[in-house]
């Protein structure tokens, strides 16, 4: 039973892996959810029982023009707040094209920034990156320093953040959450994504790196609960960073490739690995979180990496 | 006597007041220096005995096409390093208009970058801040986290910061250096500058914020030697960041201000202070730096702030 609460929030990037699932939440909580994104594809939601809920705008918000168009088709709505998931998502891709990630995840943030100064929405949330760190031994907590992104992703997601920061006297609320990996049976990329598409292609599939890159993961649906619960809570202070990920330090890739074998897809592939450690310019082969603060500021429990995995893998195995 | 030692430094912003102070020192060091920039105003050094070792591209490096033109320009000349000192210092200006600093102080770095690369400089320097930190009470080390910068020109020194980084590994050596306020008597913005232009036009002198603003200030010149000394050190590390300035807490607008009553120029004027703690949007009217790295690793005295003002109060009395 859905309580319509008769509050709007507008979401950026919504046809995004992360995005859609935040909106399933946002909607299940009675919201109605004002969705921007630049792709077309039919949005899940749009077909749902709960479609009423939910208006898309087919703008990119990386362009200065969008501003406008979409605020004169919304300027008399009221939002409780912003939510601006819309970037880059191919960080391999950026890092070698700068122009990629200045578009897609820089000044997409600086008119999601214009746009809810517009419409005077007074909460911003921003989805930032485990990728703004760069590499490190250490166990990576809310005042690491200093910062030194590998990926031009991370460094558009950290200038993203200060961007942010230095319009806060424009909000009354601002949360930064920065992800590790995301996984879901809906991923629209990632390792998984990547080796189920070359599945279909060829008997013989290419991982990219030595397999050993170890990170950790987050269920996205266990993500978007924390988020909401961190939201909802009645928090004073007006900039709000949080790192949020699962407490180990993570899987190599070559765990993750085990798991997925016992999917029928993948019966017969050959799996080939490189000799770089890294799979890509710009990649992080390992790194972990402290997450105290989330752990003090939600009640929910972040699943480990290993069953973050295994809940993927068996929604796809369903 | 100068030692010409054939050697050739590029300089990003070389009309700005502290371009022109390390180009200075860089054509007493024997280097021939190329600088940047797109103010077309005559430059001290096209005057001075020491004008065969500075050569003048009037370019306006946040534009795409500069970096072709500049490109074609100097192709052959091999250079031992990029010292990226160009962007907006007006901040209060560009915390007002975002557009400004994303122009001409991002676009700038993104293009020194680009045009490091084409011309394959192996040494990237840059001009960083401590606008980036944003408020805090704590003494600032090279470590501190999270950056919240509250002036978007903090904003786009972080950005810069990060774009750098992340495409290190075209470099061999990259200083990222964070100053603190710089003086010096050709300053030609800031406090002083602001003071004696006012001083030109009214007997009252309206002064930004309360006057309380404390901040460490380092002389220019001192400056200099610093980043000089710490340039000419064989350092094996790739990425190296130092928080630039004083030891101590730095001193008060009103102290400043006491100072320059001293001169000429504001005897018989009246100083009028607003009820404001900041100066300006984006203004942090305190903070200290940590900078037992840069003590650790220079031989050269850093100034105390009181002897940085004094000093330029003194140049300015000649």
């Amino acid at each position: 039973m859905i309580k319509i609460n008769s509050k709007n929030i507008l979401v950026t990037g919504s046809k995004g892996f992360i995005g859609e699932n935040l909106i399933k939440v946002l909607i299940e909580n009675g919201y109605t959810v004002y969705g921007i994104d630049c792709k077309i594809s039919n949005h899940r939601y749009c077909k749902s029982k709960l479609r009423y809920l939910y208006k898309f705008l087919n703008y990119d918000i990386s362009k200065v023009n969008s501003v406008k168009k979409i605020y004169s088709k919304i300027k008399k709505i009221n939002f409780e707040s912003i939510w601006h998931f819309a970037a880059n998502s191919d960080i391999s891709k950026g890092s070698n094209d700068i122009d990629i990630e200045i578009r897609d995840t820089f000044f997409t943030t600086k008119y999601s920034i214009d746009l809810a100064k517009k419409l005077k929405i007074k909460k911003f949330i921003f989805a930032s990156s485990s990728a703004i760190f760069g590499n490190t031994k250490k166990s990576i907590d809310e005042n690491y320093g200093p910062c030194m992104p590998l990926s031009n992703y991370g460094a558009m997601k950290l200038a993203s953040e200060g961007l942010i920061t230095s319009n806060s006297d424009y909000f009354d609320k601002i949360f930064i959450f920065r992800f590790p990996n995301v996984v879901g049976s809906d991923n629209t990329h990632g390792l998984i994504y990547d080796m189920i598409k070359k599945s279909k292609k060829s008997n013989i599939i290419k991982v990219l790196g030595n397999g050993l890159q170890k990170k950790p993961y987050i269920h996205v649906s266990n993500l978007i609960e924390v988020l909401f619960h961190i939201y909802k809570k009645n928090i004073k202070q007006l900039i709000n960073i949080y790192n949020i990920g699962p407490e180990d330090k993570g899987v190599t890739v070559k765990f993750i490739i085990s798991k997925l074998k016992k999917l029928k897809i993948f019966f017969n592939k050959k799996f080939i690995y490189q000799e770089a450690k890294i799979g890509w310019r710009g990649d992080i082969p390992k790194y972990s979180y402290n997450i105290a603060k989330v752990k003090k500021d939600s009640k929910i429990k972040i699943l480990s990496t290993k069953n973050a995995i295994e809940k993927t893998i068996k929604d796809l195995y369903k």
